[in-house]
């Protein structure tokens, strides 16, 4: 064969893939192709058949962090099927149903990957930063970074675990908030109706709070032990010093004294979703009660193969809508408002 | 006997103790007598011999913290000899050195109390807030919160490791940041020099963050591998992504963002100076490297125990100025005007 034939073969095989993709910041999505890479030997093509929506895909719409180029493909709660293999992958076979998260690489060779924090890799490759996301026929990602999905888990409830599920149950685990301890969880959408199925299925006392007391009757069905309605903030001066550990999922500003007053000595505020405005703590206040503010960021390859084995186990699924790919823009606009219960899904393939 | 003569001579036991004390918020100190109260059958009476100035002191006499009583007798770093035991008293001697620091009592009963974290007793008794402190020639404490000195330990030496060098290593030691660790300190004064011998003896590698850069070669005297002068707090933009521990030890406002930055992945800033203003953080800044705001206040029984321990192993002392008590003013000007090398002590019996 003639080099030029044999690069156009090479051309032929390289895959037109159908997403779709914000043009420009805070733009609507539109259909759009884009021409995938050649499968790298680690890597992994594969056909998705589901991806959930998360806040952070709006964010990275619109830009807030500053970190977004376009075309942008956002989506990073995706199951489908491995479809292709690259020549050096070994743990994954093709047919094989897997989930990708925020991550879809890494170097796997640095300090925070080589101590098994790979979510913390200073090289990690996010999923839709700067790389083709989920919503979309296809992703490719690094082998290592798509997870066998458990047989238990259904695909549209597994795609909204490798992000919102990840991001509250790693904390959970990583600072041992089971047995007595007293956890609270602040705000009860997308991410906190599956902190309270786990802070429940670790043994927990869970209390939900919510400006929603519209959810008070599901936040007890999902695990909540009280729901306290911190649409008047002055309430929580009630709950001074009872909780271990506040897991704090919302995008709002929050009363920081007032949650920091609710936690017992030693106790933990936990960020995890992200607020606007920055934390404003007063140093004396953490001080006499050896408070913390700390942070998670999705969790590591081994937290997420725990997460998903405990969520099989325990049986704990999100409450999802689910939506074809095409009803995209519609979908988003439901999460801008607040509207979805709890977790929003496309059906893709 | 007769009652009123029991009576007579109970008060008559009741020794009158020769104190200095403020007499209202911001005043200056004044020679002060109290009678103390009978001895309860836990407590011990320590005739004091050393008192460390802590910049809390200054606080506590200003009421910043609104929880002063006056006549306040200050002092909370305390080196003396036991010189009356209560009648249930069995774990110290009459004439035996002891130690007593920020608390003079805890109930050893509460939920923290029995988890051993004693520090964090809710009906913990400060030494000088609402008890009389250590600025005095006797002071009272229940015998489980006076600490046996180590023979290695002079006095005048081991007085403030009883707040200084508890405040400093009790987070090392909780934290882990040994070995390989990277510890930031922020602040070579009474705390910070101690921090940076504890840091070294731990085996972490050390960098002093200062604005005072006349203080360099003491400080890697000290133990500091890197002293960084921080007069421009554009500097630490060079110091990004360095430091796995911060210790703050200021009562300054801090470039909080330029810190958090100096931080590596999973970094820790822990606060343990007690700055004037709020901290103020972004939560994206914190989350997207899982880094967190700590506290830190004192230390337990048991850490304290480790302290002194590791103190009189390892020599580490404070360097410090003394003083006799009858100059107390003039010392505490010094400690307002930071220009106390590195902590004063009064020499008391």
């Amino acid at each position: 064969m003639e080099l030029d034939e044999l690069v156009k073969t090479k051309e032929s095989e390289k895959k037109t893939v159908d997403a779709y993709a914000a043009m420009q910041a805070g733009g609507s999505l539109e259909p759009y192709q884009y021409t995938a890479k050649e499968l790298g030997s680690m890597e992994v093509e594969i056909k998705i058949s589901h991806c959930g929506l998360c806040h952070t895909d709006l964010h990275l719409i619109n830009n807030d962090f500053g970190i977004s180029s376009y075309p942008l493909i956002p989506g990073h709660e995706i199951i489908g099927k491995v479809s292709q293999i690259g020549s050096a992958v070994t743990a994954l076979k093709v047919g094989q149903r897997v989930g990708v998260g925020w991550l879809a690489g890494a170097d796997f060779t640095c300090e925070q990957c080589t101590a098994g924090k790979d979510n913390l890799c200073q090289n990690g490759q996010p999923t839709c930063v700067g790389h083709e996301g989920g919503y979309a026929k296809y992703v490719y990602a690094d082998a290592r970074m798509a997870f066998p999905i458990p047989d238990a888990l259904a695909s549209e409830h597994a795609a909204p675990l490798l992000c919102a599920g990840i991001t509250v149950f790693a904390p959970l685990l990583r600072h041992g908030v089971t047995g007595n301890a007293r956890l609270g969880v602040i705000g009860i959408g997308g991410l906190g109706h599956l902190a309270l199925q786990y802070g429940r299925a670790l043994g927990c006392h869970v209390t939900a709070f919510s400006t929603s007391s519209d959810k008070a009757e599901e936040a007890k069905h999902f695990g909540a032990s009280q729901f306290i309605d911190t649409s008047q903030p002055a309430i929580l001066e009630k709950y001074a010093n009872t909780c271990d550990f506040i897991l704090s999922t919302v995008t709002a500003g929050l009363p920081w004294a007032s949650y920091i007053n609710a936690l017992k000595p030693d106790g933990k505020l936990c960020i995890v979703g992200v607020p606007d405005a920055d934390i404003q703590v007063s140093a004396l206040q953490l001080i006499l009660g050896q408070k913390s503010v700390i942070s998670s960021v999705v969790g590591s390859r081994s937290e997420m193969q725990a997460m998903l084995e405990f969520s099989a186990r325990h049986h704990i699924v999100p409450q999802i809508e689910t939506y074809p790919l095409a009803e995209i823009n519609t979908v988003l606009e439901r999460l801008k408002k607040n509207e979805v219960r709890y977790r929003a899904v496309l059906e893709i393939g």
